[in-house]
């Protein structure tokens, strides 16, 4: 069973890798661009077949290991094959 | 209008970044965990109003400056206000 989760800095966290980002994008003459954050995108390959245990495994890891929940939020989708 | 793009590394190529996290995860007793890949997910907020516009440019953003595209894939979506 496929999960992917994406990790995003919470509103009002400074997001430099994101200001870095637009800095560039503006150097390199794209206009309009009113604000870029960056986050992280992990896909996990489980061989826990049941939905709700995959999802209850994977928020246990976000938790544990994947996030930082003082300044990041995360969302979890599991992909039924 | 906001559109997200996501850059993941294209199939074959070493994700040194998430077999650091499987390894982690691993020591932290979690099982069953088969591969774990890292991307990138990135936000922009576009002053641009015509979807197909704002998506013309954030491939332009993709292959020039948000990608490599010799070892990673891109997906963009614009998301309707």
């Amino acid at each position: 069973m496929k999960a992917t989760v994406h990790v995003t800095l919470k509103n009002g966290v400074l997001d430099p890798q994101g200001k870095a980002v637009q800095n560039a994008l503006s150097g390199l003459n794209f206009s309009g661009i009113e604000d870029v954050r960056q986050g992280k995108f992990i896909e996990l390959e489980l061989s826990e077949t049941d939905p709700e245990k995959a999802h209850a495994q994977v928020e246990d890891m976000c938790k544990k290991l994947l996030t930082n929940t003082v300044i990041e939020n995360y969302t979890i989708e599991i992909i039924k094959e």
